[in-house]
């Protein structure tokens, strides 16, 4: 959907035009009150559920939430999925043409905020002739989407989910993303953002990136059970200098390489693995963009840090989902969401979820997670016309 | 200390001659009976405590623990500090020219492990007249090698001081490393570990690596409070782009900079501050060797796995301590070595500091900790002679 009124953005500067790519499933009713808009995350997109004909493993990234019979329910709801503008999964973003200069955006891009994402979102929303959401869900950040969509358009939203969240990003939470970005902008391939006009990308810095993140994506207890210690494969350690077996091994184990530059355990590989695949398609200046985003996300900040004051205006019914390993968006960071809203008398479910998987857990399947969401909807389902 | 006797390593390699530099504190008594080994982590070397006569802020690293009238008081004990090999403090590493081929040895060095250093040091000890030590005594790296010491050299140890430590690390440990790891490796500047020649420093990498790092030693809570969601100080704020003061800003809030470059929020300034200043001085194999050699460290790997059977041979006493914010060396992993240890019958004390600092706080004063230290030496102190 091409745009071509100017967006205002929080920062000051603004896009003349641009486009938000999106998605849609199930079928709009008669009066309008079935749609669910869902807010992606990090390294997502508008591609929520479903697999595009004829393409292999092509499923949405939260496939397993909606679709047809699934916890969101495509028969009953018109689920829209929207690409976030400075992403790289086909809206607007820094790796296009800036139509003031001619030039491609890179680094020039400016800065986006959630706050801005939701403002385009809901101009979509009025060109597909849709008032009213009957919810706004999204987890991590796309949850502070959902979060914001309450504060900045109280009035059209009925329901907000919002899963593994929290209402701004701790100090530490801050300093992942900013070593990610440094490993990215001291990547001398980055070219001050401007790498497209070089022919590079800026793929050592966007491996770094993503294994810090996988790092915080997961619980140190699923990191252990899926690889504990484990060395690579012995079938790879064949190939090993021959050093190795006149080494005064332990008696019974695996043979360690010895080697500080090839990968010994099998968390390496996964880790090296991750970052190979993930600097192969995202866009540095989009991850950058993203990562800001997170880290400028505090709609308490206006109100003095008074979060309950800031959440005032919220008026819709929520359901907030934490994990209990999720060390990246703990449940205490849910909880201060939850106790903001009560302090408000709002109504709002909560569960947290016993999963091992950390912050991960938000993506996977697990049936009482699974089994909240699913009757929240059904609640939501009943008050909707068919 | 020269050593002219090859050293034959863990990998099977073997150091031809080297060095050790080390520093002593206070006299060995008449019977060499008062003397307390002090082993180092990633980021230190022998300097442990005291100042260089006319150099400014150059307190050794334990400075607050050992010394005259201090926890491990240097009136009673002859104190002895070691830089280990391969690290860049003076001893022999990856910067030195190899005997072997007249070239620096650069990437060429080989691996190092706990059990290696530990074996070094007992040769120091044997030149200087030691058979047997009162104690040895180690934070995070430094308590692996004090409790590789009750394990290779039972009969030389009459305790070990094992604090903020762990019998091994974790799948998430690992993970930290090789990230930090492949910061340094992919750095242009590596070249594969010969930088030397090329007269470079891979000082990208080793900035993301002290940076991942640092994130590493903090706690959460310890992050807020020191740096919580504060903004780079309004002075320095003034010099920014003027487009600041058209955003919409909320009211009562400073000024965000919406920059993706600019460090924006306290701790940002903080890392890169840390990193910067690291990569100034710390030598980029010695990182990798370093962080290596925590990876390795398993005495329970030639036993399948089982701690209680591996340190069935330790036949010393041991004091270990814990922090309950150190999510690097939790206190669960402290916990392991305890039981571990019971499960033979030896004698362990353990303190679990509750402290908020996490695992720097094995670095810091805290009159708890002080207080156990302290008097754990002084109940040795009095087995040994004056």
């Amino acid at each position: 959907m091409h745009f071509a009124d100017r967006l205002h953005l929080q920062s000051g500067a603004s896009l003349r035009d641009y486009s938000l790519k999106y998605e849609t499933y199930g079928t709009l009713n008669a009066d309008r009150s079935n749609a669910v808009l869902v807010c992606h995350a990090l390294n997502a997109s508008h591609h929520v559920a479903g697999v595009y004909e004829g393409q292999h493993r092509s499923e949405g990234w939260w496939d397993n939430m909606i679709g047809p019979g699934k916890p969101l329910d495509t028969n009953h709801f018109f689920v829209i999925g929207v690409n976030n503008l400075g992403s790289c999964f086909g809206s607007t973003g820094p790796m296009h043409v800036n139509p003031d200069t001619g030039r491609i955006y890179g680094a020039d891009f400016p800065v986006v905020t959630v706050e801005d994402w939701v403002n385009a979102q809901a101009r979509l929303l009025d060109v597909l002739g849709i008032e009213t959401l009957a919810a706004v869900m999204g987890g991590s950040l796309g949850g502070m989407q959902a979060l914001s969509w309450t504060l900045q358009y109280p009035n059209r939203v009925h329901h907000a989910v919002v899963v593994a969240s929290a209402p701004n990003l701790t100090a530490e939470n801050i300093a992942f993303n900013e070593v990610a970005r440094r490993a990215i902008v001291t990547d001398p391939d980055f070219h001050e953002g401007h790498f497209y006009a070089h022919g590079t990308v800026p793929k050592r810095g966007l491996r770094i990136a993503r294994m810090i993140g996988h790092i915080t994506y997961l619980s140190d207890d699923v990191m252990n059970e899926k690889f504990g210690r484990q060395l690579i494969a012995a079938t790879q350690q064949a190939a090993a200098p021959s050093q190795v077996s006149a080494g005064h091994e332990a008696p019974g184990a695996q043979a360690y390489l010895y080697s500080t530059l090839e990968a010994e355990f099998q968390i390496e590989s996964y880790l090296r693995y991750q970052g190979d695949k993930f600097a192969e398609y995202f866009d540095a200046n989009t991850y950058l963009l993203i990562t800001r985003a997170l880290d400028y996300f505090d709609p308490a900040r206006a109100f003095g840090g008074d979060l309950s004051r800031a959440l005032a205006r919220a008026t819709c019914k929520f359901l907030l989902v934490s994990f209990t390993t999720d060390w990246r968006f703990a449940p205490k960071r849910s909880r201060e969401i939850v106790k903001a809203l009560l302090d408000n008398r709002r109504d709002v479910s909560y569960a947290e979820i016993d999963a091992p998987h950390g912050h991960d857990a938000f993506l996977l399947d697990d049936a009482r997670y699974m089994g909240v969401v699913r009757s929240y909807f059904n609640s939501i389902s009943s008050e909707v016309a068919a």
